[in-house]
């Protein structure tokens, strides 16, 4: 029995599940995900927060998750408050809700391609027109032509990745702004997908600080910055992301959420995680190290390699069968991504073993590759 | 700032969003909650296992949540294995993922009201016409009826709800056969919501029964019977919904579902309570002692009262002025619900004693309200 022979929308035939490979590896560098594991002290209290939820688990959770708001809305500071911040489970659920409120039948977005593939495939299962705008060569945006194509594609929402996954490299705060002004022009908002902001280059500035001057006359302002919990706070498997917005995104938002959509589990785990917000983030400059050791490493030996702001190296395979050089690091016990991109791969910074483990398959695969060209 | 002033989608600027009150009061019987906390062996068995979960939280969960589904399968019975559940937060998501798939833009669904409301509002979120199909004056669906009115509109979903919400009666295996039968005669998907199915009365079937029989020549059944852990399983906190159906169903679903929609947490929680379903299920001979109590004592009142097979009940005002009493009522600390249909209100079955508060509440309630009148 084939799925395409129940009555699906039409516009969902050509389509295939979003599938990373979950293989189990010794070596798990596909996701970006944080090698680290949460400290004890946290999952220690993590328990302890949890035992308490599980008392009354019977209840339905806060619909509104205000404590947690509350907190996400303290760790990000920039003067947020609780009605500036909404959670979900994961970024791709705040996505979603970003797409049914102001995309949707009749509606387009438009991002700037290669990006996070998600922009585009939940922007299809919410019936939003996409729209594929291209980066340069070396995969930055230019702001000209950015503002040109939403000048000349009037969409509803413009998509922007800083720093881009999966290409790694941040955006400069002139083109958000000038992006941000074009979209103000045609009346669109703008989502600055922030994932991987924590790992990003000293100096480089969140698109946050744009929130007080992108609000235009008398209107609520159309910027809104998302951000995750999967990254940077080591939580992937909670499930939490969020975004900060003018207070009325919010409220917008409200028309389509599911009522109690964040567990009264998630939302006591998210907030135990952001008690230890410096132990968890004390892992991320670990993690730059090792992405840094990658793209020096990478260089050294001749490839192209992407500047990154993220946890994970974009790279040039030599000779360009990316599809070759993914299965022989594969069975290194070493699992990278292909995002598709021919000629390119995506590699996550581990620890400073997995990561050695990567570069010492890295560096047999590409000689036994050489060897049989 | 309004959220008006912000592009929202034109059909949803007529929307309010979803929302029971949210008080704290001594007597929370307006959510159809379970009211019994999970007992102290569940929530230790629930701190191990989410703490074992939690040393890995770091790495995404398992996006199809196959040993989840694999429990629920088992509890489910009827010979349903891994391939024939999906789950996901609440029944919530479960209803939208299915609106996404087999709905959206140019398509519709039909149900029958009063039901219940979430049916509507993600139909409305998802692009999706709804088209309310009526009831029996004493809330019960008459096929010919229904038949007709699928055949009238020919809708791509057709949501029946057994138990119904907000009126408490199960529906007739024959009238879901009937429905069924005219669904595939229009090629239609058929959703029955069983949210409440452990709460009825002895007796009633599950559609479930009928999974084997709803199957076209040679195509994937339609059939989709949705159940929760938020009410019989007293996980409404935890935000568990899932589905049977034919494996073709849920290799549909995958094409909108977000990757790792459900969290590691969850997965975790779920599992844990399905190890206890004895005690759980155990509070619902409780709950249904209680439900069957105020069904009696309002019936000896003298109200109007539709027969439950559901952890609530729904009665009529004597005098019509469901407002009023609403209030007074919540004067006492109990909390109940008015639904917004005249005259009419709901209330759920709690313990002994919370169930003694509102029948002393809304005794006293309808004599200060006859006094007045």
């Amino acid at each position: 029995m084939d799925y395409r022979d129940l009555p699906i929308r039409d516009d969902l035939r050509e389509l295939t599940p979003y599938g990373a490979p979950q293989i189990d590896v010794p070596y798990p560098l596909n996701t970006n995900e944080n090698p680290y594991g949460p400290p004890p002290e946290l999952v220690a209290d993590l328990a302890r927060a949890v035992t308490e939820a599980a008392t009354t688990l019977n209840r339905y959770p806060d619909r509104d998750a205000t404590d947690l708001r509350k907190d996400l809305a303290d760790y990000l500071g920039h003067g947020l408050t609780v009605g500036n911040v909404w959670a979900a489970n994961g970024s791709n659920e705040i996505l979603q809700q970003i797409l049914q409120v102001f995309g949707g039948p009749g509606r387009s977005a438009i991002g700037f391609e290669p990006s996070y593939s998600m922009h585009r495939l939940i922007a299809l299962a919410t019936a939003t027109e996409w729209i594929s705008g291209l980066r340069e060569g070396d995969y930055t945006l230019d702001a000209a032509k950015a503002v040109a194509a939403i000048e000349r594609h009037q969409p509803d929402i413009v998509f922007l990745t800083s720093p881009n996954n999966p290409t790694g490299t941040a955006m400069d705060l002139d083109v958000i702004r000038a992006v941000v002004k074009a979209a103000d022009g045609v009346g669109a908002m703008v989502v600055v997908d922030e994932a991987y902001f924590e790992f990003a280059r000293p100096g480089t500035p969140s698109a946050l600080t744009l929130l007080p001057e992108a609000v235009p006359d008398g209107k609520p302002g159309r910027l809104i910055v998302t951000r995750t919990m999967s990254k940077a706070f080591a939580m992937a498997g909670a499930r939490v992301g969020y975004l900060a917005a003018d207070p009325a995104v919010i409220d917008a938002l409200l028309l389509v959420r599911l009522p109690y959509h964040l567990s009264a589990l998630t939302q006591a785990a998210a907030r135990t995680a952001l008690k230890h917000v410096t132990a968890l983030l004390g892992t991320v400059d670990a993690v730059k190290a090792q992405r840094d050791r990658i793209v020096g490493e990478l260089t050294a030996l001749g490839l192209h390699v992407v500047p990154s702001d993220a946890n994970f190296v974009f790279f040039g395979v030599p000779g360009g069968d990316q599809k070759a050089l993914w299965q022989r690091v594969l069975d290194h016990g070493v699992l990278i991504r292909d995002v598709g991109i021919p000629g390119m791969l995506r590699v996550t910074a581990g620890t400073e073993s997995e990561t050695t483990a990567f570069l010492d398959a890295l560096k047999e695969s590409l000689a036994v590759l050489d060897g049989e060209s």
